[in-house]
């Protein structure tokens, strides 16, 4: 049964928010990575090409959307945001590589190791990689100098073998593993859902938040993560490059267990839905300002990249 | 001339000091990457490769040094030492990638991608590169998070692309660009000389000590650095890959200019112990507390490897 407060919230589109972070991170890039005039150029058109200009900025939006929650002031609110998405690109870039994924379009473009080289794409990540806790770090982000030291545990954490980093590796390690629904579930809370977790943890860091009072926003990140990746594999599974901007179909090509390839395409879309209205509810103690988390997580079922 | 001050000076022996800290390392890498029982097992393997069991420590020994001045506590300071050190293997594990200086072995074992494999190497650099982040921001460095917040702004900076990701940039590029001698030492200062100016300036930081007191750490530690690389240049013409760990003579093959082919032997010796002369002289405001650094600046242009 639709209530009358889930239609209100139904009827915002996420497309203006979407601009509007797109825009933001873009500019924000622009002035982070003034190209030098030094033999050290090529470092930084290699992160502007692959920082700007392209990609939903999901994580980005996340971070405001959450900050939005604790009203916490948009500029600030964008710095982490931007930290997150220099995670985020570096982890794209390292990925792309021929030792690791071997892409060569990403976000309609080439990745950087095809524009640029190999070594350069190492640099631009490791480079991107430091930048995020430069940002995170700095007192323009908080005043408060333990939400900033809290920030940088967490990100740290949330990218680093224990996360992301971690879940790259059994993803790696996937063909030999043959994972069941738990090992696939374990894996993508690790690759993706920790820095989901991130994005929505900022906002209660930025805003000091009591631990305590975290409780809905984690239990929204993780469903959201596992919906936002059976969507990922669905789009695999059924999308076109032209829309996903990067290859479809490797999950399969390479024989991975996926939550598609352990569901079946019906169960695995009926498992995302409810796991976005579980996120949902998690949010049934804020009003409006969770309205714009309620729409992403619509969004990320309803998505075509 | 030589003072009495002088000669107590030179009787202080690195070989104690350095035996200890490769211990000390040793075992908090030990701690801190214990092999989980899941498919990150291949990863955490990595990282123990590379990080345990080798290298001079110079880094970490450069931290607990300069935290001697201010009479930081022991634990606290290779806590700082650790996480410098994280950021060293990780640029170590990187810059040996075939894509990258294409190196075989290192402190006298198979490099990272050769022992594993590359994507695994790309992975171990990325999750060390984070581990270092939160190492530094835990509240166990420092009770201040004035503090710790300091100490990742100031590593991200030195390890980022404008410090020593910077500086491989420019190594990568230097058939090109043919640096003269400003440029090598430009170069050098990014590529080196900023993660050894951290490990003084986490002394200082880890003490609380005002900027404008600073002064003569940097430059203690930019001569430090440019004479370190100087014998560098000195060991990679005249050193033997045995004694080393690793290959030799791979500057004069790349017909990359360095110290030593832009001034010669006998002039970069020579240059090497002017600068030691003056990194030394930086420290007259300091007494016994300042031996440590004043023996490991002599180390720096006296060892064989």
């Amino acid at each position: 049964m639709s209530t009358k407060s889930d239609m209100v919230h139904a009827s915002i589109s996420l497309k203006p928010a979407l601009d509007a972070i797109g825009k933001a991170m873009d500019q924000r890039f622009d002035r982070l990575l003034p190209v030098p005039a030094d033999s050290r150029a090529r470092l930084f058109e290699a992160m502007r090409h692959a920082a700007i200009g392209g990609g939903k900025r999901m994580r980005p939006l996340l971070v405001v959307a959450a900050c939005d929650l604790f009203h916490v002031p948009r500029e600030r609110a964008l710095r982490v945001a931007l930290a997150i998405e220099c995670i985020h690109v570096y982890s794209l870039i390292h990925d792309d590589m021929p030792c690791m994924d071997d892409d060569d379009m990403r976000r309609g473009k080439p990745t950087v190791h095809k524009a640029f080289d190999e070594a350069t794409a190492v640099l631009a990540g490791d480079s991107l990689h430091a930048l995020a806790f430069e940002i995170l770090a700095d007192p323009a982000t908080h005043e408060d100098p333990f939400a900033r030291a809290e920030l940088v545990t967490e990100l740290a954490i949330a990218s680093g073998p224990s996360g992301m980093a971690g879940g790259q590796m059994m993803d790696l390690v996937a063909d030999d593993a043959s994972y069941d629904l738990s090992g696939v579930t374990r894996l993508q809370q690790l690759k993706t859902g920790a820095l989901i977790g991130f994005c929505l943890e900022a906002g209660a860091i930025m805003a000091r938040v009591p631990d305590a009072q975290r409780t809905p926003l984690r239990g929204y990140a993780r469903d959201l993560g596992l919906a936002f990746q059976i969507a990922d594999d669905l789009l695999d599974v059924e999308g076109s490059a032209d829309a996903a901007g990067k290859a479809v179909g490797k999950d399969a090509a390479a024989g991975k267990a996926t939550f598609v390839s352990l569901l079946g395409v019906e169960r695995a879309r009926t498992q995302a839905t409810m796991l976005i209205d579980q996120a949902i509810a998690h949010l049934h103690g804020f009003g409006e300002e969770g309205d714009l988390l309620r729409a992403i997580a619509r969004f990320a079922i309803e998505r075509d990249r």
